[in-house]
């Protein structure tokens, strides 16, 4: 049931979830490391700090997104509720009944991260 | 969509996604505080502190876990989650196509939290 991700996609979705906890410059690094794809040294440039001020806060950042995973299982939890409404989908969309509000309860469902 | 709880329940439950945010103390002060019934004064006396030290702690830790909440969200998707797999539930299960498979998937989803 656990699914493996690529370290970007992992530190993404990891974002998703615990940003709220995360600080302003936190933040910002991260994404603009993660999602946007700067180099440490174009963040470094950015902000008017060194790229080792960057290396060491994004590394904190990444222990901190790892230990609330490992304490509140967010993205876990996540995974495993996904793949349970993609296989439940499968089943009801292929029956005759299947129907719209049926549908839309699925989709409501999904929509919950 | 919002549920109501009583402050008893509604600190249960965000006690229950959120513990692993607490320290060992607060765990035990409102655990005993507000799972097991114990007076403030009670407490007090199992960890020979002052009736105010208790009462500040669990003040504090009330707040940290509205304040997790109020940024993560746990409490309020999950009685989303929940208010809509019981709609769901109920249509499936009047259908003449329920079975085992069906029913065993809305089972697994709603045992996680």
């Amino acid at each position: 049931m656990f699914r493996l991700f690529d370290k970007t996609t992992r530190m993404n979705l990891l974002f998703d979830f615990y940003q709220g906890l995360l600080t302003e410059k936190q933040k910002a690094y991260i994404t603009l490391y993660y999602l946007d794809d700067f180099s440490l040294g174009e963040i470094a440039e950015e902000f008017e700090v060194s790229r080792q001020a960057v290396y060491d806060n994004i590394k904190r950042t990444e222990e901190s997104l790892e230990n609330y995973e490992n304490k509140l299982g967010m993205l876990e939890k996540y995974t495993r509720r996904e793949d349970l409404l993609q296989k439940l989908s499968k089943i009801l969309e292929n029956e005759p009944f299947f129907d719209k509000n049926i549908d839309l309860l699925l989709k409501e469902l999904k929509e919950i991260d």
